[in-house]
């Protein structure tokens, strides 16, 4: 929290519900104007992350802002930088983690994100998903159950790459999306090297795994009405939809830039298209308010999940307009950012950074005590002005 | 046409566009009202249908349509009704055919629909995508790029009636998406048998393939500009995305239930998310006005596709409110059912019936010669009232 609370100011949202909160930061960048544009907001996942282990989390957190901003200074595009901050996230992050995210933005290509999840499956094996989708082309890549490549996020980003050449031999249309072994050959066959099952397993990755493993056995000894088809079910699942892990969508028609990024259950993510549904309602004036609702409205009351009890899921969101106020000299351009993330799982890890910081700022967000997960949730956000060379 | 033209009454679109045509048909059933719900549109791809198949591609639609239709009146739910129409097309479509989909309506399940693609891989093996929507309950079930399971549709559908069953053991969230090796395990596992590869490729599959490779060849050969990598290139590619292939969405707060199948260029229907986006177009008053400017202005000119010369695909969809006028008994609900399909392809064929009709229409729409396909569209549809015991 430390990061955030040294310059945040209270502010109560503009309709507040019983189980909301929010605090507002506002960083003015006026004063020491530098020209390198970007703004990259990351997570490490919307779940539960233990007070022991925060350090860790927002170490990670910490580095992969650290790697986009890295790349953004030395000239790298939008999709280059996200591409190697999420790297960052995948060496560390913890596999039974959902996702590990990032949003940035930059002069030429202002939004993109990422996404990447790495639990093993029932059988034991690492199977991923990444997404990535740049805002000034629209265009989308995205990989899922992929096996035996380190970074997923590499193979999602060359897919968008790749597409942006534009058609393939004999008129075909490049893919978007890749999943399974078709997904490992058209990497290794793109130049991504293989990595062996075995070196993918972490200490901490088999050791979830067996505790998962052990967990089901204890609860479908218990449960006696679960038939035996229920003990084999796979894994094989990908939370990489279109519209539901990232959405990216530069201000065309509309008076906004957006760029969001989720976590938590796929299903929850999947069948509420929690990514495009929150880039849309971010369009209205009031980002804080407009997220809000939209986490009550669309994600937690979704007619799409009645049937659920707790509906699991977090989100970070960005969007930026041109500043209206005059900027300092004539080429240099005033940007407007308000980053936010808002959540219902019991806590949510993100980390921050302007290309004009020093060095990136990290929290852990958590439900307010007492309240249910699920059924409630945080939200909380700042600004950034940034100041931009045309 | 034969079927169309019988009682079509042409009619031209509230805002005619230079290349898009309209025919309107209704038919009345008050005078025969029985009381088994529901109406079957089906089709067997957007893509291109050569006049000399024509028969056999009308035959199979009319034999999906009349497959659901039998379940239907054996008192069957709309979600198993689909999917025997779509087990019926899985065995007669042509493997180089896109989709072959289902819309079905009726009093327990109003809407589903189901969509299935069999292309051979570069590599030579059937991949199959499936996908089943529920509009009463919103579940959603699909597998993507799955090998070695005869009827795709039925994995799809088992996905969905095991979600509506609720968690698994530990609290686990039943999966809606599968994807690769983790699908046919769990199909498997569920109980549908396995079917080996080279009984799934038929003559016809098989050569398509051939010619497709040939085809690559030569023009890879012309192409000196073209890279190694690309030569490569897999598939293992998914269009069983939540949205773009599938939507049904019963009127909740809407006047209208709608329901929404697509076919065509994966790549297009997803980056347009075409299924959904007709879906909510179509809650305005006049169907036909709402489908022709979604697919002008949110397929056709989407922003989405911004660099895409020709965008490719096709939708079927159904609509459906009570009557106004009072029914005929106190026991009979009067449903007003408005079917249309509409496509940038060179043709679509399309397959629809009433639980009222003795048997199926048939029809392959064409666009109006020397338009170009990409860039143009057909638009056709129809009008059903139907009596339903309540």
């Amino acid at each position: 929290m430390e990061s955030l609370m040294n310059s945040a100011e209270e502010q109560q949202p503009s309709s507040p519900p019983g189980n909301s909160w929010s605090k507002q930061e506002e960083i003015n960048k006026n004063e020491t104007p530098k020209c390198v544009g970007g703004f990259v907001l990351v997570h490490a996942g919307a779940g539960y992350h233990s007070e022991s282990k925060a350090k860790e989390y927002k170490h990670v957190c910490k580095r992969a802002c650290q790697r986009a901003v890295d790349r953004l200074k030395a000239g790298a595009l939008a999709a280059e930088a996200v591409a190697a901050a999420l790297v960052e996230l995948e060496l560390y992050s913890a596999p039974a983690s959902n996702a590990c995210t990032h949003i940035l933005l930059d002069d030429d290509s202002p939004f993109t994100n990422a996404g990447m999840g790495s639990n093993l499956n029932l059988s034991g094996e690492i199977e991923c998903d990444a997404s990535i989708m740049d805002g000034k082309s629209l265009h989308y890549g995205a990989v899922g159950a992929i096996s035996g490549i380190k970074n997923p996020v590499l193979v999602a980003n060359r897919l968008l790459s790749e597409a942006q050449k534009g058609k393939l031999s004999a008129g075909r249309i490049p893919p978007c999306f890749l999943v399974g072994r078709g997904a490992h050959d058209w990497a290794v066959g793109h130049g991504i090297p293989p990595c062996p099952s075995e070196k993918m397993a972490t200490k901490f990755s088999l050791s979830a795994y067996k505790r998962n493993k052990r967990k089901m056995a204890l609860a479908e000894k218990m449960d006696t009405g679960h038939n035996h088809a229920k003990k084999r079910r796979q894994s094989s699942e990908t939370a990489a939809h279109y519209g539901c892990g990232c959405w990216a969508e530069n201000a065309f028609n509309n008076p906004y830039s957006t760029a969001v990024s989720t976590s938590g259950c796929g299903e929850h993510l999947i069948r509420t298209m929690l990514a495009r549904e929150c880039s849309a309602a971010l369009q209205s004036e009031d980002a804080h308010k407009a997220l809000l609702e939209a986490m009550q409205n669309k994600f937690i009351s979704s007619p799409f999940l009645a049937g659920e009890d707790r509906v699991l899921g977090g989100v970070i969101v960005l969007r930026c307009c041109r500043c209206v106020e005059s900027p300092p000299s004539q080429n240099i351009q005033g940007i407007l950012v308000e980053f936010l993330w808002s959540h219902t799982t019991e806590s949510m890890c993100v980390g921050y950074m302007s290309a004009q910081d020093s060095k990136a700022k990290t929290h852990i967000s958590r439900l307010p005590p007492g309240t249910v997960p699920g059924q409630c949730l945080a939200i909380e956000g700042g600004v950034c002005r940034l100041s931009v060379a045309e």
